[in-house]
């Protein structure tokens, strides 16, 4: 709990939770206790503005900080064949999410990135970097997520152009109705999420990409065969990292070298 | 969303999320590419352990700037009868908390605080302080959430010492199976809460309490006749600040005089 960067979802915006007060019903002493509130609401409320401003420029600088690492290990990454695919199948969360042609088509993602904008609070935005591939004309596909004009959580994604007879929406199972995280982790392709804009103020799979597997694919890589730190370690048959398993199946494939994906 | 502090839930710990990096099964050239990513982790990994170990500094820093006002306020607070039921059956996501026995028993609640750890990531407590009251002998009970020794999450409450013919918990109805926020926020009394730590990763309840009602309760004593600020003024018809109602009763009672609490 210590290191990672907590999860910032991306809510509603509350500009001022600050109250109007006015005279009204109350009698003049309870008025007079209610401005006395107010006044102290009024000082903690800037004690929270000069924090909030403090933070998020520390999490600015940071992220400036962390930048040429995350570049760096782009470079590496477009080297190690099957990585990403690798990365999703093993992660607990994400493993069901890539449906049989959405798995081969992942073979030709060479980098993913998480770009949060400037100012970090108003969105952020998934790049998906693909090889040419048989499946679409697009070199990225990207998911955003921003606070519009009214504060209100939206999503949009760059459209796939798909080629003629290689669209995989067509092919999987439609967007299933049910609601929630359940239908977030288990129903839902990746490319039926890719496009699904419905609510964007829960999205699970995006929070996970960014607030996770974007800090560190590589326990996610590695997990088949190599313990992935905790901090409980009560697995004591041996059967190491194993929290890659989603109880439905076993399969953790080692990633076998293939050809080498095309860099960038 | 800029200058309220962001809600940070009670999570599992993940003490450290470095992956041990070993020799096996790949080629000399993907083991040297993967070492050099594990390298890019260690450096990015460093970084985040550097901003959360300011950030929490940070935090604790303001947290003690903040205390004069949140001490102030509830010595003043004392002196405003029947603030704390009205704040609760005012607030959108609490309103329907209190039964009617519990209601009554709410008037003796003259203070309400959350006091986060000196660490603040391991955990907090909420206080409520009751006067002198008929249903119980006393005078404050705690609800604190905390990561066990497992880095487990943990809940535990005060045990109420109930006056003869008074448990409240007797007499309403028993907490249902429901699970998830809907149960929380809807199906639950006060003390069902209260007694309840089956799940502590997400008791919806406490965050509420903790991220939203403690820091500005004056917005909700105030809301039935004033405007609470939330950044979209789309409310043309006169009927300002109705968000205090949960679409099932109307009922916006204005505070009434009463005798005045006991301070302390």
């Amino acid at each position: 709990m210590a290191s990672a960067p907590s999860p910032k979802k991306l809510k509603k915006a509350d500009s001022t939770t600050h109250t109007k007060l006015e005279p009204r019903d109350f009698d003049a002493e309870t008025q007079k206790f209610l401005e006395e509130i107010d006044s102290c609401q009024n000082e903690i409320e800037a004690l929270n503005e000069q924090v909030s401003k403090i933070i998020l420029k520390l999490e600015q600088k940071f992220n400036r900080l962390r930048k040429p690492y995350f570049d760096k290990r782009a470079g590496i990454i477009t080297k190690v064949s099957n990585f990403w695919p690798n990365v999703f199948n093993n992660h607990p969360d994400l493993s069901s999410l890539l449906e049989e042609g959405e798995e081969d088509c992942f073979h030709y993602l060479i980098k993913l990135d998480v770009e949060e904008f400037e100012d970090i609070k108003s969105g952020y935005r998934i790049n998906f970097y693909f090889g040419k591939n048989p499946y679409f004309e697009n070199t990225v596909l990207t998911k955003e997520f921003k606070l519009g004009s009214l504060g209100i959580p939206t999503s949009l994604s760059i459209p796939i152009r798909w080629k003629e007879g290689m669209d995989l929406t067509q092919t999987n199972k439609p967007t299933c109705t049910r609601t929630g995280r359940k239908r977030q982790l288990e129903q839902r392709s990746f490319f039926a999420w890719y496009n699904d804009h419905i609510d964007p103020t829960s999205d699970t799979i995006a929070e996970i990409i960014k607030d996770d597997l974007w800090h560190n694919p590589l326990q996610y890589f590695l997990v088949p065969n190599l313990e992935v730190g905790n901090g409980v370690d009560n697995d004591e048959d041996g059967d190491e990292g194993s929290n890659a398993d989603d109880d439905e199946e076993e399969e953790t494939e080692v990633p076998t070298p293939a050809e080498p994906s095309e860099g960038n």
